[in-house]
């Protein structure tokens, strides 16, 4: 039995490396299961060619950059970052011509953030998303990849689900034990969906002791951007201001890497960092393991037909709008949103 | 090419566990490639669920037994060995729907053996087959399970094949210098297949002759019963009865586990055993060598064909009552068996 | 994505091994993926037999040739260099039968190799390749193989190409700094392609001068033969003369083996092939290893096309007749080859 497609949106930008990553060495990356090479020209500029000479097939990334072309290891065929073939060693005619250029995606480089668009030989449509909170006054900010062998859809709703942390994390967020009814209230866009968690106490757990060792109101978000971008949001008391944002890139099918950019606002922001980004990455070495075995299923049963309940709150809506935009039909821009509000025990 | 697909008997029960195997801590097993956790409950009874979480999709072994109930290690759902949703935490509705309920196995435990029918959500339509010496007085008993990489099919025809001892394991049974000509009488019901040697002389090898010592009048026959039960059955002599029965489980399309009840009278018992069984494993390990050739063969050739002459005496004959079974319609039920005697030499 | 299918030219001879290794004990190889076995007769003819018993399927490789047949290990029939069975042990009826005899491939031997004909169970309709120079007086020789995970096409076009030499094996046999004008005729007959270099100065790299310390007019040739042999010939100045010639055999789609033959007239042979031989190896690893990625890049992207310039000299004919040899319709044979003329730098 073969594992059912996920969505592929391919009209948007997905994150492939940190800009830091990227020099005159090509590396490879892939989306969608495509290799895709990314270096740096002498110029500055970023290409991003998919990962193979038009001339005898061969990965492109094993070359080497020269001046502003990437040139193919195997015949020395020279390549501009739109893919433009400019040198063929031997050949005494014109190089250029359209069956000998490499494929190129669109490149953006903002924020410190390489994103490439998901169509390769495609215009983009708009620009990448914003990390609102990057770089902003009285926020210190840390940022990580990390990666799991599950669909962006499954990475997404886990990183946004609030019911699992009693179980799969049992003592870190919540625990079984201890419950208190609140009430969230969804709301749905024509590309976004927000949860807000109203009532909701501190967490007893030892992640929020941390983030707020004094306590206060606490004021929660989780919110989906589309194509795959997730957002968790707190404040606890007037000081603390947690948002981490991270871009989900289906590196497969079922291979989602996860760039996050975390910002706070804290007394103690150095501190907090320093006991939350390992707690954190415990955490999600947790939720990795448990995708993991969901996708092993997927491909076992040849399945991924689920059961969802009304506590389920943003999983489906996830779905919806991925399936909405791998159509490429988002429906009309409303100003008020679709909501929802629904009682559940935390 | 793609290797055929062997037959797959579903309505019928097979063994996936000893009894002493099921504890309270689930574990897996497979059936024609399905994964099936089986578990204790508290009070005793065992379950056989389908190793898939109906909310997410996640294995269910992975969780734990809380009371009657096995609980998923992502959200904490509970399912009855019945397969009945019964929590669902954070949910403040009904937790039992059709949708989400969990595949169940219907579970017979029997003899220490812990049989499951081969239909997830049937209810079996006879009861498992009885091991007849297993247990019963004057008779000594060893339990064993092994495993081979070939259909169930093939296994149990090569289980009750003599022709190939001479040269697979050449010395131990039989040699292929000495050979007698004996007659051996098939008979075949609807549901099993019989196969007596007549006027077979005790055999040459060391195994014979470890089995009696004092020689004697040989009485020999193989049996094959449905879905896929092979036994041996000797008796040299007035005093050594030896009756091997072996259940096959089709973990996978070439995935046979074998579960073997071994019942000897003789009056060194304890003496027949301690030789017995390592010699046994040998010969089965030989087994399982060409075995799991003539499987990597089936997949690289992509055909099961195979030239018989009459003295393959029992394999096509499974082979029919297989194929019988699989359709679900063994024909009618006859007193007389269908005969055919075959002069061979051994 | 699935790789294209190459060309598949079954009505050929191809070398399965030289002739000193196939003895008593019986060897596997492969052809177009099927595993062959390859045995000597006590009457020292060679067999090649389809690896598959046509009894229960097992590899007939596992068993031990007795007289002038190979005996399979299961249940011991045995099989003559053409496929027929002569020996079914336990039965008394005639073993030969149409069912029962194992599929058996033609084989020549000459010259120290092993040629297998493509087509099991078919009559050549031709003689194998005659290597022209092997133990010709004046020359001396080496033989060795080597192997690729490569198409036979994507292997033969790579031995013959000029211009990736300046990069693939940059500074061994040429360099990308320093060119040189020459023209290359290319003449395709109906069964072979040639090219020759004409107005090529001795290359720069070190495997020129060591072939010809002393310089000299360079004539230089490449040529492949149907089905896929490849040659390369080399005479600079009066004294040396280099010819190497490879048979390419498709032990699968993607897995070639090159079976190899160098002669050479020198005044120091010894000392040539001792430097050479090395320099060679160390070539073909770099050859191997890209086109290995080529390989890989076509099972990723699920293609193989490819953007040829007209220094491309060989490869698309090469192409081009295994397309029709695959057919089995390689058009007239005429006289005089079509013929083309290229402008080049090397």
């Amino acid at each position: 039995m073969n594992a059912p497609i996920p969505p592929r949106i391919r009209d948007a930008w997905y994150v492939l490396a940190w800009s830091h990553e990227v020099g005159r060495k090509p590396i490879v990356r892939k989306l969608y299961g495509e290799p895709i090479t990314l270096f740096r020209a002498s110029n500055g500029e970023v290409g991003a060619l998919v990962d193979r000479c038009p001339h005898r097939g061969v990965p492109l990334s094993g070359g080497v950059v020269v001046g502003d072309r990437l040139q193919c290891p195997y015949h020395g065929w020279e390549f501009t970052c739109s893919g433009r073939c400019e040198a063929i060693p031997s050949f005494l005619g014109d190089p250029d011509h359209v069956g000998r250029r490499a494929q190129a995606h669109a490149v953006r480089e903002q924020q410190g953030v390489v994103w490439v668009w998901g169509r390769a030989g495609a215009e983009p449509t708009e620009e990448p998303f914003h990390f609102e909170y990057a770089g902003r006054a009285g926020y210190t900010e840390i940022r990580h990849d990390v990666q799991a062998d599950a669909t962006v859809h499954a990475v997404a709703e886990n990183a946004l689900d609030v019911p699992h942390t009693a179980y799969l994390h049992g003592g870190l967020f919540r625990n079984a034990d201890v419950r208190n009814r609140i009430t969230a209230e969804v709301r749905r866009w024509h590309d976004h969906v927000e949860c807000e968690y109203i009532g909701e106490p501190r967490p007893t757990g030892i992640v929020a002791r941390i983030l707020s060792p004094s306590g206060g109101i606490v004021t929660h978000y989780d919110r989906f951007f589309l194509p795959s971008i997730v957002q968790v949001e707190y404040r606890i008391g007037d000081e603390n201001h947690f948002v981490i944002t991270a871009a989900g890139t289906p590196a497969d099918d079922y291979d989602t890497r996860l760039y996050a950019v975390v910002a706070l606002k804290s007394r103690i922001p150095g501190f907090v960092f320093r006991v939350l980004k390992p707690l954190g990455l415990r955490v999600f070495a947790q939720d990795a393991v448990i995708l993991a075995q969901q996708t092993e299923n997927t491909h076992r049963f040849g399945e991924e037909v689920y059961a969802s309940t009304e506590v389920d709150l943003i999983g489906p809506h996830i779905l919806k709008l991925m399936r909405r935009a791998e159509r490429g039909d988002l429906g009309p821009q409303k100003a008020e949103p679709w909501t929802r509000s629904v009682e559940m025990d935390v």
